[in-house]
């Protein structure tokens, strides 16, 4: 924790989240808690086979069922059969062809969810089943059939310079092959929706939704009715992590049309089980390092080959790559680069949006790589690391120079001193237990850059009731990453006003404009920048009526401490007076804040350019013991060190911090995902290892404020960050403690066991 | 009808109302249709005397009453037990006095609303009573027990010159003294609503609300929470004409209450008999009219008194009382005028706010004022009023120079044309069927006027979607007057788009800020301005990514018949095209609109300066046929000419004539509202007789425009001049007939048989 004292009133102090108390006592409703009148409920009808032409579709055996109400296919669907996200390739229920076990056939609606899964199960489904592929050499390699019409979801590349003739000069290449596993979200709450058709011929969608606006236009492109017949509102939700991203607008536009056709609401509610098997997961990787350096540890050129296991439908491949590609050599300088990024389909659960977005993996790349150089070298991991380190005009591989906001260092250098880098590990050789330390050091492109600008900004709107109280609706939503409590301590520092007024209400799309999606650590930046806009729309009426008010002028008003004060004279209002002064004036006492990431300007044939208006930078260090004898290994502590620009929320980045290590101890460590033939094995919390609270290491957060002129009071985001170098950091750490290189996740027992005996 | 072409694209053309369908199919679902999980009843327990010290309450007996749930008081208010909207004389629940027949004691919660009734009967209630005053004589003249600190609820007045003076020194004095009686609003729908505790601890009110604002602060003010915690949202309302302007407070304030022990939902609506007995009224007014007149027919001086029932509790007399005393003389010039318009309170239900808020009273008194000096003079009836009439340049009673959007004239020349004034009524004498033919002429002070200033504005906000359909929330309530269809023509032409795009959403008050109450005529002129408003805020944004799309200049755009059009090329982007562009280029694609009635300059102690920025007028003749042996009038037909500055939707304001004149008609002739003793015996719908549509005459509306340059595109209000002149015609027709001058209304068979008796 940062211990300096806090620059702005209620911005840098921790606050107490708005919705702790719901959560903690039970009271909050999540959809399985929210029932409608007349509500009926679905389950899903899937494929049972990976890939395959869909023959027939015979729902007769279910109306049997004792509730069984009616069989919804694609058939119902009264305009576009399409849900792909950003590529046009996933239909919302299959008409020809399945492509993953648990493709989407249809939902049987029935009169209790029991009588809906039971008639799921007796719907009569003839597939002819093709040849499938689930590896990405599989999918690479194959002749066809293909899973589209190429088996490549999409392609990125990032090149600069001439790294192949670089390479052949430097004094050393360093290569190397990684691959990193699937990784489920395991939100605790299931996904989850109820689609209800109004009187007037509206439809209401509230659900677990991470990404309003991506089910707006879903619902609306399945029932072809415009955006305005469609309200998405947000419920509580139980965890997403990127997981909820996508998904949600397969079940709202599945259980639209159900509701369309029936005239009822309809819930949709996922077991554990098939919210697994059925939705998206984390990227596996498969990384080929090649980098170029010379012996005093300069970096001068890498090749780099990423390949993605996209699974059946593209949904957000394209982002992961892209950011994958950009972020593929950390924050280093690498004149020379040569970056290929490539998705590829496979007859598996597509795998979409996961924290992170690919960074993870790149960073388990790109930090192995660092270490194997550093021992290659007989450098000290951390000495190789400052000598490349991204510094104030410094340009990354995409030709972008950095003239703020660059804290990478001070997070390197925070890091190891609270690790009291290089701490001599004490493993007595011959000893059972083996100690390791590992540095994990990233950057992260703030919001989502180059490839998703047009999506890239953000609403907020300011309402001020005459009793002093202030509504605020922001465009992204609060999904356990503490939302609320920084958009009402935003307004608060925005408006010079006690937090205490401000009640941060649930995101629903009639109140607020399409906003983008709640990903890429984008809340902050976002929704921040934008209260920052709506303030300066309103200041100015609430001091023109305090100034009238107090006899004075506008420019000597002053609002803070929760008070409008006459600097020349000393005089004030309390904030309770200046909203009654308004109302009996009467004085528009809303206001709308908009706010885009600044143009940017990027190649993507070449992938040169700003990709992103500013990066997150962070270090962690890991210290590991690893049991030699039962391979278990146990993280002992991780010293986190992240560059937030400005802390908003400091207990909340402590928070964020805290669950991010603990999922990068899941992908580096625990989460062993199993499919056999696109069938998950490990599909409940007895065969899927999230990490327990034994589980997860003592963390030591240092907040690094390193500010972005473009960002709120300089703030960047952190919600990413938190999990990126955690697993490379880990497997640091082991390598260091074994003294053999680890180039595969997760580390389970097994592997450790492996390694030891084949070094 | 006008027969005029349109000047604007959508404003001035009939459009169907969005809402039509809904109503007309039975899809529309109001609050009894309306239910949410774990929902209770409520049923209200009442006074049964009309004026008494409240003793004891003991709801014992009730408790064994199946599904009795719980009996909720005045100690059950968490914060403020009073309700007054403006004077704060009302409780919530009685605590200490009760002062009507059907004051608030509480209410019962139970399982059904069965259930709910029957614990109500059953609640043990010991009131000692206290002497009750029923009528404005005994109220006035009472030397105690008071009903409050003293039995005047509210006083205004209205002076000019030297009325005493002047009087003197008239030609003529003609006086008289006038009554009308209470009104029954009798909306289809009783009053409902229902209270729900959020999970989050805010508290949400669905209702058939009128004022939304009204409630919110209310709720907050009964449980002691800010503003931002109460969201009220408007059901669909089955008519409200001015009734569910003060009475949703109590129903929902009581609802809260019950939900907030409860925490359960809780509906309350009432039955028809409980809806008559325990709401609002219009006010019955006691009238004494002194005119000074010239021979010549020119009007010099008036002493008016106007007296009202205001009931037990002052709710809005103090508005009804303002607006009839600023009315008092009509659109006629009197330079020297005396007015006081006093407010009593009585042991009757409250009377409040309905259609007119004393208009139509006020215009009983004048009209009838004006056929008697006519008759007096020897003059005819038309040419008296054209002597008098208010032009361009004429100053009002309140000192009010008129400068523009007088149509006063064109309304009484246009009526008396399509009457054919002066038609010889041929009533053969001796005939059983006496036919007669008598004018109103009436201005309306635009919305609240300078008594209700501060609560003059309204909020507008348009968002545009990126499929090019655009979603209006506005701050006032669509009630059956056709707000809906307005906002949208309003909207289309404002931005230049087919209406069809438009969607207006149901009113919520965590949409839009406090637009104060959906009253006084208010609609059109306050969100049309707040639309032009917010439009004026989004079209720079639309013409500027419609120049970059068309690679023009933002001033070449014009955005008309639903495309953007560059007007130096001809190109043009359709609609569609320019909002995707909007989206692309992360435009903001909101915007929020705010307009107030500017400031008026008045002073309250003598009624002069500007009451109301701006006027309607109207002008309607009846014709009526009198059964000298039944006493059953029949009005033939009425011509009604309304300067409403500029039709918006001429099929509306048809409606609204439509409407406004049946109402009338009720007022004038069938709706005769009984009481014993405060107890209603009137209190259904075969014994309280709401004009059929056999009891409504033919009306032929002409739509006079003189537009007001304040309004949006020129228009003024329409809802309430709608009934204004209607029983004031009717009963001038009716002493025309029968030729005996009728002093009161309702004109029932009974009265025109005693009138013929004893005339």
């Amino acid at each position: 924790m940062s211990t300096k004292p806090p620059k702005f009133s209620t911005i840098g102090h921790s606050l107490t989240r708005p919705d702790a108390q719901g959560k903690i006592t039970g009271t909050t409703e999540y959809i399985p808690d929210i029932t409608i009148p007349r509500m009926v409920h679905a389950a899903p009808v899937t494929s049972p086979v990976p890939f395959g032409r869909l023959e027939t579709v015979d729902p007769t055996p279910a109306r049997s069922i004792p509730g069984f109400i009616e069989f919804i296919g694609a058939e119902h669907i009264p305009w576009k059969n399409q849900v792909g996200v950003i590529i046009q390739d996933q239909p919302l229920m299959a008409d020809s062809v399945v492509r993953y076990v648990g493709d989407s056939i249809g939902l049987v609606i029935a009169e209790s969810p029991t009588a809906a899964r039971e008639a799921a199960q007796a719907i009569r489904i003839h597939i002819d089943p093709l040849p499938a592929v689930f590896t990405i050499d599989e999918a690479r390699d194959a002749s066809g059939p293909f899973i589209h019409d190429t088996n490549l979801a999409c392609t990125h590349q990032v090149v600069n310079g001439d790294a192949a003739t670089e390479l052949d000069q430097a004094d050393r290449i360093i290569e190397a092959r990684l691959s990193t596993p699937f990784q489920e979200h395991f939100y605790l709450e299931p996904q989850g929706c109820i689609a209800i058709p109004e009187p007037d011929g509206s439809f209401t969608l509230i659900g677990s939704i991470q990404c309003p606006f991506y089910v707006q236009k879903a619902v609306a492109g399945a029932l072809g009715i415009p955006f305005n017949q469609v309200c998405v509102k947000q419920a509580p939700i139980g965890g997403a992590f990127g997981g909820k991203e996508d998904i949600p607008s397969e079940l709202c536009a599945r259980a639209a049309v159900a509701a369309y056709h029936l005239r009822r609401p309809v819930r949709l509610v996922y077991t554990r089980e098939e919210d697994i098997q059925l939705t998206s997961k984390r990227h596996p990787f498969q990384m080929h390092y090649q980098v170029g350096v010379m012996n005093d540890g300069i970096l001068v050129a890498a090749k780099v080959l990423l390949e993605e296991n996209a699974g059946a439908y593209a949904t957000l491949s394209t982002v992961v790559s892209y950011r994958s590609s950009i972020q593929a050599l950390g924050p280093y300088r690498v004149p020379h680069v040569d970056v290929v990024s490539n998705s590829y389909y496979t007859n598996n659960p597509p795998t979409g949006a996961f924290r992170g977005f690919g960074s993870p993996q790149a960073a388990f790349g790109h930090e192995r790589m660092m270490d194997m150089i550093a021992r290659e070298l007989g450098l000290d991991p951390l000495e190789l690391r400052l000598k490349n380190l991204l510094r104030i005009g410094d340009t990354t591989v995409t030709g972008q120079k950095l003239m703020v906001s660059v804290g990478a260092e001070e997070t390197l250098q925070r890091a190891a001193n609270a690790a009291e880098w290089p701490r001599k590990v004490k493993s007595a050789s011959g000893s059972r237990y083996r100690t390791g330390l590992g540095i994990g050091t990233i950057h992260y492109g703030n919001c989502l850059g180059a490839a998703g600008w047009a999506l890239d900004g953000a609403g907020v709107k300011l309402s001020l009731a005459r009793d002093g109280s202030v509504a605020v609706a922001f465009g992204l939503v609060e999904m356990g990453q503490g939302a609320l409590t920084v958009v009402q301590q935003m307004t608060a520092e925005a408006l010079g006003i006690d937090p205490e007024r401000i009640t941060v209400l649930p995101t629903d799309s009639r109140q607020v404009p399409d906003s983008g999606p709640s990903v890429a650590s984008r809340n902050v930046v976002m929704t921040g920048n934008a209260i920052r806009k709506a303030a300066e729309a309103l200041l100015p009426v609430l001091k023109r009526t305090a100034a009238e008010t107090l006899d004075s002028s506008p420019e000597s008003i002053k609002i803070s401490g929760d008070k409008a004060i006459d600097t020349s004279s000393g005089d004030f209002l309390t904030f309770d007076a200046l909203a009654e002064a308004l109302y009996l004036n009467n004085q528009p006492m809303e206001s709308l804040g908009w706010w885009h990431v600044p143009r940017l300007n990027f190649k993507p044939e070449t992938g040169q350019g700003e990709a992103y208006f500013t990066y997150s930078f962070a270090t962690q260090i890991a210290q590991v013991t690893v049991d030699t004898l039962t391979g278990q290994i146990a993280v002992d502590h991780v010293w986190a060190a992240h560059d937030v620009g400005q802390a908003v929320n400091p207990a909340g980045i402590e928070g964020q911090v805290e669950g991010g290590v603990a999922q990068g101890v899941g992908l580096a460590l625990t989460e062993h995902f199993l499919l056999d033939k696109g069938q998950v094995i490990s599909d409940n919390f007895t065969t899927y290892l999230v990490p327990t609270a034994l589980d997860s290491p003592e963390v030591t957060t240092q907040i690094v404020e390193a500010p972005e002129p473009e960002g709120p009071w300089g703030a960047k985001g952190i919600g990413e960050p938190a999990i990126i170098p955690t697993a490379a950091a880990i497997a640091n750490a082991v390598s260091n403690a074994l003294g053999v290189q680890v180039h595969e996740i997760p580390i389970t027992p097994e592997k450790v066991l492996e390694i030891l005996k084949h070094p």
